[in-house]
């Protein structure tokens, strides 16, 4: 399996994803290449080699193809068919599936299938006009979430509709192909991480996000809730990992939301009149690892990236396990315009027991681009009451306020 | 501090430990070049670039320089003379210092220097002549330990002389200039993997190493003896420490024995009748990140490598907590002629819980090579208990035997 001519993985993408990946390889002696248009791309500095190319450049990931063992993404702009002609072409394995990955790209088509196994969702419909949006309207009433159902990502292209009168003024902020979904007033927003290897799964314990303006901040493990939700949203991870397809690591972005009443749906079912108080209904799902799961590098036995190298490649999956509590705590770009990165106040973070750095080597700073995390873990695995966790989530929010590149 | 510019780290020497440092350095934002004479070294995978070139080749080491905002070494061999010249010509600072690699290289200077500052360690005494080797025999009595001043490593240079009948077939053995040591009759080997910053210093918890023919096999973390032994072990590491300039990653491997009568030594000073039953004497020092503090990567909140990383640049050091009860266990090349490096039974590894496997990328295999290493985490914390850490240590025995390269 570990041979002296090392496997190598070739990845569709090489922002911070692909390089956290690239360190997590390594030690499986795992060698990666990746493809992405920027040169010195965030991964090109732990990976082996770089193709400069854009994400569906054919010719760029037919010679990825043949330069590796294994195919693999870390951003859904990766090309469905592209990627599947080549894997055929060139007898090289991809995973996640293409069609799993094309299933995705489409947020319509991605609840769709959720729905369609039974798996809780948001009521949505797609939205082809003015009048299908006011049709939704009057079925889900206001305010409701209008998407762009491909390209989105951190809230880009989701544009709430508050009212009526706000429909026309909502659908020119928007392009392309549309869905809206009914507005979910959620508890706690919680993902899990999911893994799919040769005939096993796994799920890491899950994770409380907190977001401000759409982009995730922090995740807090385990998540500050009930033992019945943290239950539930495992089994409604499990039931997600079985409606795809293709190896590899998966985060599940959830809403907890107070249970609905056992009077019929909009769609006309009958809900559960047993349901528990809370119910778990799936946001989104990303074929790769995922922001929230980065807690993993030091929370877990294993992290996220080693088992995207693993699940891909078909190995073992490892132990998912948490080691202690932990938070991990996004640093974004905190200036008006893209400058030069140059980042401030690193000392804090180094200087904190348990506290972790991320630098993810974007060289240049733009408002609110994600260029890097901080984790901080506890000390006792036992102490991961609510207080420890806040106190946790408190000094992770202080360590990385106090970054800045301004 | 991080910039738009990452900092680069200049390392002679480009084998496993400079692969593990440049996976640790990565989240930080520093990149690594290599320089070693093997093109694809282990290194060379996730380092930014290696540069083809002996590691005394001046005109290399000029070109890593100029390359470079700080200069390490990952291997003795590197040459001090050169690294002080180029380290002043283009004002890149180097640590450790270059004097403190120069004292460390020869095993009779390197003992002088800690005896000089009272630290405590083997009786030895240099060898210039068979008459030398002689008087030492009476002196200490047999057995005792011919070594080579220079270059051994793994045991190699290092020769017992049984009895007075023996010395001319131990002198046949060695070459260059020589010492002599008495044979410590030790109750354990230890280690102490300690840290110089910019004016802090850090030491992680004590190891207990076990060898097999002169080379470590495996690392024990808590050690297995007394609290009055760790906390010597530790003094004895801050002693070590005070003695040697230059920022980085320090392994400092001691025997643990029974203290001496309080009789006079041979060397006629009076040992203190107050010494507790076990003593501590310093066995080696490296000036760099050490075989037996491999488990710090799933074992520390900070990894030893990161450590150095942060110690060379100057950044604060990191916390040396353990994080839970921890065993490293060497794979070695388990071959009787060098061959193509193809390793099985990864999979037994890899399937259990807790098990980190790190692979170093050598493409070939010899006998007793360090191809790479297994590490073990306990669950708990407290349960560091004596049985606990040998059934880790059993376990990761098993492990490790069941990796061939046969």
């Amino acid at each position: 399996m570990v041979t002296a001519s090392p496997l190598t993985l070739g990845v569709v993408g090489g922002g911070q994803l692909g390089r956290m990946l690239a360190e997590a390889a390594s030690p499986l002696g795992v060698e990666l290449i990746v493809l992405d248009p920027t040169p010195d791309c965030p991964a090109s500095l732990v990976a082996r080699d770089q193709i400069v190319g854009d994400f569906d450049d054919e010719e760029a990931i037919r010679e990825l193809a043949e330069r590796s063992d294994a195919l693999t993404f870390e951003i859904e702009l990766a090309d469905p068919d592209v990627l599947e002609a080549v894997s055929e072409e060139y007898d090289v394995p991809v995973h996640p599936d293409p069609a799993t990955l094309r299933t995705i790209q489409d947020k319509l088509v991605q609840k769709r299938a959720l729905q369609d196994r039974g798996i809780p969702v948001p009521d949505f419909r797609p939205v082809d006009s003015r009048e299908d949006l006011l049709e939704a309207g009057e079925e889900f009433g206001y305010p409701m979430m209008l998407k762009a159902r491909r390209g989105g990502y951190d809230g880009r292209g989701n544009v709430p509709v508050e009212d009526e009168d706000d429909v026309d003024d909502a659908l020119s902020q928007v392009s392309g192909e549309l869905m809206v979904e009914e507005f979910v007033p959620f508890e706690r927003e919680l993902s899990v991480i999911a893994v799919k290897g040769d005939d096993e799964v796994a799920t890491f314990p899950v994770g409380e996000n907190v977001h401000e303006e759409e982009i995730l901040r922090q995740t807090v493990v385990p998540a500050r809730t009930s033992d019945e939700v943290r239950e539930r949203a495992e089994d409604v991870a499990h039931e997600v990992l079985s409606a795809l397809s293709g190896r590899g690591t998966y985060g599940i972005e959830l809403f907890e939301c107070e249970a609905r009443s056992a009077s019929q749906t909009s769609s006309g079912e009958q809900r559960d009149p047993r349901a528990a108080e809370s119910e778990i209904l799936v946001n989104e799902i990303a074929p790769r690892p995922h922001n929230s799961g980065h807690y993993t590098i030091e929370g877990a036995l294993t992290s996220q990236f080693e088992q995207h190298a693993r699940g891909v490649l078909g190995y073992p999956l490892g132990a998912t396990d948490l080691r202690s509590p932990v938070v991990s705590s996004n640093v974004l770009g905190d200036v008006d315009e893209p400058e030069s990165a140059d980042l401030s106040g690193v000392e804090g973070v180094l200087s904190t027991d348990g506290a972790a750095f991320h630098w993810y080597g974007k060289r240049e700073v733009r408002p609110l681009r994600k260029m890097g995390h901080v984790t901080l873990v506890g000390d006792d695995l036992d102490a991961d009451d609510e207080s420890t966790l806040t106190d946790l989530l408190e000094t992770t929010r202080e360590l990385t306020d106090s970054l800045s590149f301004q």
